[in-house]
């Protein structure tokens, strides 16, 4: 057991002895949970030579990778679009993540702007940090201020069938980046990565983009602003994409790949020429049916911070091949039901809230599978507080009065971590139901107008 | 100069003593021309330690590529699909390249089974040692006799819009093919690896496939039996090549690339991942418009011996994926008119006989630009014989008792050197000539008709 799982290990007993005294179990199991956890402790100071401490995990931990070599490493925190791993129990560092990536952070000046502009309030993801970097986002400004048009791209891994509520953060905040500035918006599903990475067939991956179209659907898309794709029908629909992938490709050294993405000389040779495919949608021409043709139409995608490199490669190569360069805006992780060192996981259905999850699902999970900080200490940046049911609150929650109350009262003692969870189950509920009525309207036939390859409701 | 540019600077000045000992020159410019041969061939025994002798190269000569290192290289022969060059003036020693390659020869027994079974004479550049070699030929027999269907696959790329007759080899042998099994035939144009390997744009690889196109289809071919396509353009018109693409990428590391084509970490991602789409068309799912999705349908696939490389990754593949592994004829090199050493590059124009050249030019080149044995003598083997002359006519003289009879006499002496030219410019000017006036015939719209995606003459 290396000191990551160990600390994790100790923090789980450690919630355990809270839940049964939350329980009021007898005394005899209580003492004998107890008794685990100081036997635990020790094991910890004898592997890791620090005492254990609940939100300070072990400060050298070797990052886990099946991907080869970090790229982005650095005091304890691991992130490539494959995994994304801390030592901090408090999530990633993303001050740093910025100076690292060379990115620029989402500051109260940018907010500004961008209200100013839009003319309404910005989107809580940004109000709350959750949206916190940005590449060129000024630039976009610009062209909107001076009536130029830009177009939206982001897009979905489609590992498996069910999305968790995380997966919705980049699509909730591209509906609404789509509703105030009133520009055609791409998706990409990007089923053959999922079919080079996994032990998955084309035809399951591909499976899983169509029934990830639908929950992307159900976030509220207009069918004649957007364009849902699969990878795998795409590149056989398009006299434009293909051309575009091989133009990156040829500027783009295994050298590159291998320092961006960590690939070695084992890679299939797919995933190593797999980042231009995702690249290319960055450029307007990879979809001559939508954009006629025009090369010069800008690209804003909002992703995760995780999925940067892909576009740090593509903003090199763009000028190198007559195009603009596309803008970003980065959102943070979205924490586990266990913590924030790590990214959830689709394949474990313990590791977040599922969009597929019934009422009584929600409660139980948030009720006995949510890490929380007994000591109620919340940091001054929620999302990268310890609390997870107060990060999950600060995604979800609209309402910032009712927010700021829970995070006073929380952390002055007066909110009890069960009534901070119940305020998350209240909050949860209504909108994973909302959510899964929505998608049962979605049918194939619907499905099938998004991800049809044709001109949408803009003149280029 | 290395030793072999050094070794080819003293042939090609002892052909010019021989040339002007044939016009009967003064003896003053005999003389100078004698004494610069003499000083050549000091040098060259100063830098190689060597006497020069004609049909008998350096031994010691580095591979000259830049595409890494050579894969197939042994006794001065270096073989991959970008470069081919050999130390031996008789050409590549196909008999080792066969043993190396770990492919079957084409013997008399083949030869004889494919008389039975067609019921007509072998093609001459069979019966010629023209075709030498292949894998899984009686697989492909079987399958005809059986009345089970297969397919052709063969290709071109399109680095310029000039082609040379040599390059015709594998389309008249590919023709006969056709019309002796009466099975479906795919062209595949690889103008997106031509863009990768040189300096061009996508455009112009295009145009360059497209102007090829009708070369190949002024062969002959029956566009109700013939598919012709750029993958530019067919990797967006079809929803089955990339699929396939894709498959095959997930089962091939860049380790094995590297040791196959010699690609190194400088390569850009998309050499790397090339392979691949000369792979695809090797199975019949990439074209579900003409196989109706049938995946066992076998290839054949005539080529020359410099592309097995990718058809060697191709069968390793087949069975990963599902599909049957492609069967394949190899063809010798066609030697370029300056000696057997080295294929000919289409961006020499000195280097072959062009299909645009004029009567005239045919007759100066031939004259002057043929390498000749003044010895007259000729290997058993006429393809690997140092007579670049006799060479041409083994490939195109089709009258087998003339060209023994050439054979017969220049052994002998008999027959003269110019006399021997003099059949083959007999042989190639009508040939040319009538080449030229087909390809007036293919019009644009017949390009169109042969380059678009749609179901063959054959039920699947």
């Amino acid at each position: 057991m290396n000191p990551m799982e160990l600390y994790e290990k100790v923090a789980a007993q450690g919630e355990s002895v809270r839940l049964l005294k939350t329980k009021k179990a007898s005394k005899e199991e209580i003492d004998a949970a107890v008794k685990e956890l100081l036997a635990l402790k020790l094991d910890y100071k004898t592997l890791t030579g620090e005492e254990y401490k609940l939100g300070s995990s072990p400060t050298n931990i070797a990052p886990v990778s099946t991907d080869g070599p970090a790229v982005v490493e650095d005091g304890g925190d691991y992130v490539d679009p494959w995994t994304v791993q801390t030592s901090n129990a408090k999530g990633v560092d993303y001050d740093k993540l910025i100076v690292r990536f060379g990115s620029s952070k989402i500051d109260q000046e940018l907010i500004d702007r961008i209200e100013r502009v839009i003319g309404q309030r910005a989107h809580q993801f940004l109000r709350r940090g959750i949206f916190f970097s940005h590449r060129d986002m000024n630039q976009i400004l610009d062209a909107f201020e001076t009536k130029k048009s830009f177009y939206l791209y982001t897009g979905r891994g489609p590992s498996s069938e069910a999305m968790h509520v995380g997966h919705l953060i980049p699509f909730i905040f591209t509906k609404w980046l789509q509703d105030v500035f009133d520009v055609p918006l791409i998706v990409q599903l990007t089923d053959d990565e999922k079919y080079l990475w996994k032990d998955l067939t084309p035809e399951q991956a591909y499976k899983y983009a169509v029934e990830n179209a639908k929950d992307i659907i159900a976030c509220g898309f207009d069918v004649n602003k957007t364009f849902i794709f699969s990878d795998l029908d795409y590149m056989g629909q398009s006299s434009g994409f293909y051309r575009n992938v091989v133009k990156i490709q040829k500027h783009v050294t295994f050298n590159q790949v291998k320092g961006i993405f960590g690939f070695g000389d084992s890679d299939c040779i797919g995933k190593i020429s797999f980042p231009a495919i995702q690249a290319a949608p960055s450029f307007s021409t990879s979809f001559p049916q939508i954009f006629n043709g025009q090369k010069d139409i800008q690209c804003l995608i909002p992703c995760a911070i995780d999925q940067d490199p892909y576009f740090r490669m593509t903003r090199d190569v763009a000028p190198r091949i007559g195009y603009p360069k596309p803008a970003l805006l980065h959102s943070t992780f979205f924490p586990a039901l266990q913590g924030a060192q790590t990214k959830m996981s689709a394949s474990d259905p313990n590791s977040s809230i599922f969009l597929t999850d019934t009422p009584k699902q929600i409660k139980t999970k948030v009720r006995y599978k949510f890490l929380c900080d007994s000591v109620g200490k919340i940091n001054k940046h929620a999302f990268s507080g310890v609390d997870v049911s107060y990060m999950y609150l600060s995604f979800f929650l609209e309402d910032d009065e009712k927010l700021e109350k829970i995070k006073q009262d929380y952390s002055s003692g007066k909110l009890l971590t069960g009534e901070l969870k119940k305020s998350l189950i209240e909050t949860l509920q209504p909108l994973i139901a909302t959510h899964q009525e929505r998608r049962k309207q979605v049918t194939d036939e619907i499905v099938k107008q998004f991800m049809t390859p044709r001109k949408l409701a803009y003149d280029f």
